[in-house]
C-alpha cells in the first residue's frame, strides 16, 4: 500500500541529504502507509503517543500501541514496511504505555546510535511529543534535527490511483448522506435530526462507523455559514446548509447542498441560482495549468456582479488525508492545478441570522478539464 | 469552572516546589478548565498543537486555536483563568498556525525569561509537541524540566459536585442509548443498525453531536468481547453485547448490557444470570475503604465457582475525563475506594466465536456503600 508515496519521500530526502526521519502527523502517517487510527472518540486511551513512522536505511517502521496492530497489517506486509508495537492495555499491572514505548524506541534506535550521531534526522515538530524526541535525542547523541513540518503537503496534492479509489468511495458515501438529508428536511425537523438521517444512511451503507464532518446549519442562525448540528428547528421556508465529509481509511470527502423546508421564497431561489451558476462557471475553469487565485477571483466576481455579498471563506481546496489541504483556492494564490488533483469548489451566499446557501462539488483534474466526483442532487429541494 | 481542581494542583505544585507548568494532555486540560475540544473527526485541521494550559504565578492560561475560542468562554471568565488564541484558518494567505502559535508563546514566555531561568518547570512530555517545548526552551534558557506525565490521575479519582453533574448527564444519555438499542435488536438486524439506533437516540436527546464508544458485537464473532459495530447480522437466538459511553463536556459515561434476538437458549440465560449475580455481588462490596484488588478477586471467583471461564479483562475502573481511569479494579490492586469515586463494574462470560454476555453499571461511592448511577434495563431482552 502507498508505495509510490514512500518513493516520493525517498527522492525528496535524498535530494536534501536526510538520513532518517520521524513522522507523527496523522496525515503524514496515513499518506505514507495507508494506516489510519480511529478518531471518533479521541486518542486511544492506552497509547503513549500518536502512531509514529520511522524511516532509516530505506525502511519504514510504523510504531503503534498493540491494540491498533490489526489495522496495520496491510502496511506491514509491504517489503519496505514493518510494524513495531508496544504494550498498552493490561490487567497485569498499571497501564505504563509510555515506559513500554520508550523501551521499544530504545531497542529500535540504540543499535543505530553510533551511526546516528552523524545523521541528519528530519522530524515533524508540531506532532511529535517531547517524550519521543527525548528518547531519540538520547539514542542519537543529540543530533541537530531538521524540522520538516508541512514538507509532505505539496507532494500530497496529486493523487495516486489507490488514493482515488479511496476518495471515490468517500464521495459515494457523501452522496448517500445527502440523499438521506434531503428526505429528512421538513418544517419542525431540527438540524440534529437531519444530521442523524445522513449519518445513519452513511454508516448503514458502510457497515461500520464512519467519522463525519462538517456543517448542518439553518439559515436563521447568526453564524449560518457553518457549524455542527444543534437543536435549531426548521420552519416552513427555512434553508439549511448540509456540508458533509466522510472519512474512510483515513481519506476524506467533502460536498455541500442547501435544502429547504417546504417551498423556498423568491430570494432564496435567486441566491441559490447565483451560487449554482458560480459553481458551474468555476467548474468550467478547472484544468491543468489553471491558476487557483484566478479561479477564486472569477467566482467571487460572479457573486459580486450578481449583487450579492461575497462569501468570506475560501472558494475551494484540495482533499485527501485531511479535509482541507493544498491547493487552496484563495485570493492571490499562485498555485497551478495539475492532472490528478482533487479540488472542491464551494461558493455560497449568506445573510447572517436570516438565510444562506452553499453548493459544493468535488472534481478530479484531468487532461483538458475536470471530472466531477460528487453526484448528489444540489437542487433547492 | 473547575476551581477546586486548580486548587489541588496548586497545592501539589507548592509541595514539589514547582514554579510553572505546561499541560497538554486533553484529560488534564479538561479536568483543570472544563474546556473540551471536539474529537469526532480528529484534531482541528487548522490547529498547530493540541490545546495547551500554562500555569505560572498562580494563573492558568489556556492556549487554543482561534476557532475553539467560543468553547472556552466559561473558563476564561474565571478570575484565575485566561484565554490566549492564535490564528488558524485564514484566506489571507497560507495557513501558518505553527508560526502563529510560536508567536503567541514567545509573547507569553519571553517577558518571564529572566525569572524562568531559575524556575522548576513541569511538563506533560507524552502530550506536548516538541515544537512547543522548543519555544519554551528558548524562552526559559533551557531550564531542566520536571516530567509530570500521569501526576494528575490520582487527583482525578474523587469527583467534585460539578463533575458529578456532568457524569450524571452522561449516564442519563447512555440509559437512553440502551433503551433504543434494546428496541432495535431483532433477527436480521446488524450490529451497525443497533448502533445507529442507540446513537440517533442519544444525539436527538442531546440536541447536538455526542462522541460515543465502546462495543457492539454479536456473540458469534471470534473476538466477541469488544469492538466497534460492523455488518454482522443477528440470527434468532444470537446475543449482542452493547457497551456504551457518551462524552459530553469532555466527561465520559460507561455502561453495558447484553441483548438477544428472539428467545435466548438455556445456556445464554445461565451465563447471563451468573454475570448479573456477579455484578450484584460486587456492587455490594463497594464502599469507602474497600480494596480494588479484593473486589476484583471476589468477582472473578464468583464466575469461576459457577464453572465458567473468567473474563480476561479488568473487573472495573474509574471514569471521568477519560473512559477508563484510576482506580482500576484488576488483580492485585491495592487501591482503596473513597467516597466520591465513580466506579464501573463489568463482569462478563465469553465463548469465542459462539456467544458472550457482559453487564455493567456505574456507582458513586458514598458513605457506607455505593449509589448506582446507571439505570438501564440489563435484563436479557
Amino acid at each position: 500500500m502507498h508505495r509510490s508515496q514512500r518513493e516520493q519521500v525517498r527522492a525528496l530526502f535524498t535530494q536534501h541529504r536526510i538520513d532518517a526521519a520521524l513522522f507523527a502527523s496523522p496525515a503524514s502517517v496515513t499518506w505514507l502507509t495507508g494506516f489510519a487510527a480511529p478518531v471518533q472518540t479521541g486518542g486511544n486511551p492506552f497509547a503513549a503517543a500518536p502512531p509514529l513512522l520511522w524511516w532509516a536505511d530505506g525502511h519504514f517502521t510504523l510504531i503503534v500501541v498493540d491494540g491498533m496492530a490489526p489495522l496495520a497489517t496491510a502496511f506491514s506486509q509491504d517489503e519496505d514496511g514493518s510494524l513495531l508495537t508496544y504494550r498498552g492495555y493490561t490487567i497485569d499491572g498499571p497501564v505504563d504505555s509510555l515506559r513500554q514505548l520508550r523501551t521499544v524506541l530504545n531497542e529500535l534506535w540504540l543499535p543505530q546510535a553510533s551511526r546516528a550521531k552523524r545523521w541528519r534526522i528530519a522530524v515533524e515538530s508540531a506532532a511529535i511529543p517531547v517524550a519521543v524526541t527525548n528518547v531519540l535525542a538520547e539514542a542519537s547523541g543529540f543530533a541537530p534535527w531538521l524540522i520538516i513540518d508541512g514538507w509532505l503537503e505539496p507532494l500530497r496534492m496529486v493523487k495516486t490511483a489507490e488514493e482515488l479509489a479511496k476518495l471515490r468511495e468517500n464521495f459515494r458515501l457523501t452522496d448517500i448522506g445527502h440523499a438521506a438529508a434531503r428526505s429528512a428536511v421538513a418544517a419542525g425537523v431540527r438540524e440534529i435530526d437531519v444530521w442523524e438521517a445522513a449519518r445513519t444512511a452513511v454508516e448503514r451503507a458502510s457497515g461500520c462507523r464512519v467519522p463525519m464532518g462538517n456543517d448542518c446549519v439553518v439559515g436563521y442562525r447568526q453564524q449560518n455559514i457553518g457549524g455542527w448540528p444543534l437543536d435549531f428547528a426548521l420552519r416552513a421556508g427555512d434553508s439549511i446548509i448540509v456540508d458533509l465529509s466522510t472519512i474512510r481509511d483515513g481519506y476524506w470527502s467533502d460536498s455541500c447542498a442547501t435544502y429547504v423546508a417546504g417551498a423556498p421564497n423568491e430570494r432564496l431561489r435567486a441566491i441559490h441560482r447565483v451560487a449554482s451558476d458560480a459553481l458551474t462557471m468555476g467548474a468550467g475553469l478547472l484544468r491543468p495549468g489553471a491558476v487557483a487565485g484566478e479561479i477564486d477571483r472569477q467566482m467571487r466576481a460572479f457573486i459580486a456582479n450578481a449583487g450579492y455579498p461575497v462569501y468570506p471563506h475560501h472558494t475551494g481546496h484540495g482533499v485527501g488525508v485531511t479535509g482541507h489541504e493544498a491547493p487552496r483556492l484563495i485570493p492571490g494564490s499562485t498555485a497551478v492545478l495539475e492532472a490528478g488533483m482533487v479540488i472542491l469548489l464551494e461558493p455560497g451566499i449568506y445573510f447572517a441570522g436570516d438565510t444562506g446557501v452553499r453548493v459544493e462539488d468535488a472534481f478530479l483534474i484531468v487532461e483538458g478539464g475536470a471530472q466531477r466526483l460528487t453526484s448528489h442532487d444540489k437542487s433547492l429541494g
